[in-house]
């Protein structure tokens, strides 16, 4: 078997090392005991037309493995779930269950999230951007106290470690250290239980020993159009 | 075999008529020629515990099938590609290639495009609004010019059409008849190649029949909180 191929960055700035999305590549393969090799790019290569080939929205992570190259964490994660049989039960009710807390974890939790980090981060200058804040806060609030509220005592959200915790730690922990997650402990401990997991250590120490390359040119107005948190 | 129970609102303000989310629920329910019956929330009732207990965000639409009970629109139609051999080819590569755009319009593609709803609609006079609005537009261009370029001349993204289409067309047309989906004559016409399908056309029908009911009491403050467009 030949090893498949992800892509990464090699250099992002300091706010967002540890949270690139190819991460979530990484954690599933190393749950999956899958080796894999790196394709590094450096700031500005993810939107040049060889990388856009595999990456429509130029952006990181994809995964090749010989003729197949998919994009998107989540479409991702969910194949290498399925095709190495890990994180996700084989009868077709609880893989649904495991999947609808994908879905939730980067159509209902991400947004406002990234929302968040676009107002602090990217267009932390922006007139409009100190004004919304409270609103994103709100909202982010609101998400937060019902995935606590459905995770309530449990370990995890449908039995064992899916990828639906996978990907729910991996949003979760963009806010590791705010007042809103730590609003909610046992949603602090559930990132905790997440990100204790060997598999998680493996990848992400990965992802940081990538980032041997350096700051782009222009990398003032990079970090304004910038899209990682 | 009983029929599965979606839940749909009884009414919602007239932008929102038509782009509900249960469409993408019924619209794969027709392309497999499944009947389904509809559990109706008046405005409101979708967050009480009844309901919570279902969708742990007070949201619809939900999905029940005897014992199996899910939420998130992606999820489902995921599932009911795969249980009923529908709209998702059988083979580990090409499933997730139609897979990965199910994700990109989920959480590439809809993304910005609820901000820009939010912006205008359910937070149009708040003052932060107006002078985001440049930036969620670039942004939306961008996206769309991505899209119209992985498009190319192809009438579908992968193949046949996929759940991978019906998600994008789904999330595209939320922005119909704009001048940022005009600017792209062939996301048009893929949107409109999409939204011509009989499933598609029995999906909206059936939507839009069910908006029996009325405004609730509150429903300025409603349209306000409110996180469909
Ligand atoms: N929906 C995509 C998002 C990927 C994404 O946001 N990638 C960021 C890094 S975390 C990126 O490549 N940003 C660089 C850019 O947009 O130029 C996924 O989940 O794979
Ligand atoms: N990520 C969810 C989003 C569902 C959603 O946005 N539902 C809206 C209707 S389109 C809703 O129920 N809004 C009412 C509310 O939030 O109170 C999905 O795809 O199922």
């Amino acid at each position: 078997m030949t090893r498949p191929v992800i892509t990464a960055f090699d250099w992002v700035p300091d706010f967002a090392q540890g949270q690139v999305r190819d991460l979530r590549v990484r954690w599933i393969l190393e749950e999956a005991g899958r080796p894999y090799d790196v394709h590094y790019l450096s700031q500005g290569a993810q939107k040049r037309s060889d990388h856009r080939a595999r990456q429509p929205f130029g952006q990181v992570p994809t995964y090749q493995d010989g003729d197949l190259t998919l994009f998107e964490s989540g479409a991702i994660v969910l194949h290498l779930a399925e095709r190495h049989g890990v994180l996700l039960p084989t009868d077709p009710a609880g893989k649904a269950r495991a999947t609808e807390w994908l879905f939730a974890a980067l159509n209902t939790v991400e947004p406002p999230i990234m929302d968040h980090a676009v107002a602090t981060l990217f267009e932390r200058d922006e007139p409009w951007s100190k004004p919304r804040l409270p609103a994103i806060d709100a909202r982010i609030a609101e998400r937060f106290g019902e995935v606590a509220a459905r995770l309530g005592d449990r370990e995890w959200y449908d039995g064992a470690f899916s990828i639906g915790d996978l990907m729910m730690v991996a949003v979760l922990r963009i806010m590791e250290g705010s007042e809103q997650l730590a609003a909610h402990p046992t949603l602090v401990t559930y990132v905790e239980r997440g990100t204790a997991r060997p598999a998680f250590h493996r990848a992400l120490a990965a992802q940081l020993a990538g980032f041997t390359g350096k700051p782009p040119a222009g990398y003032a107005e990079w970090v304004a159009k910038g899209d990682c948190a």
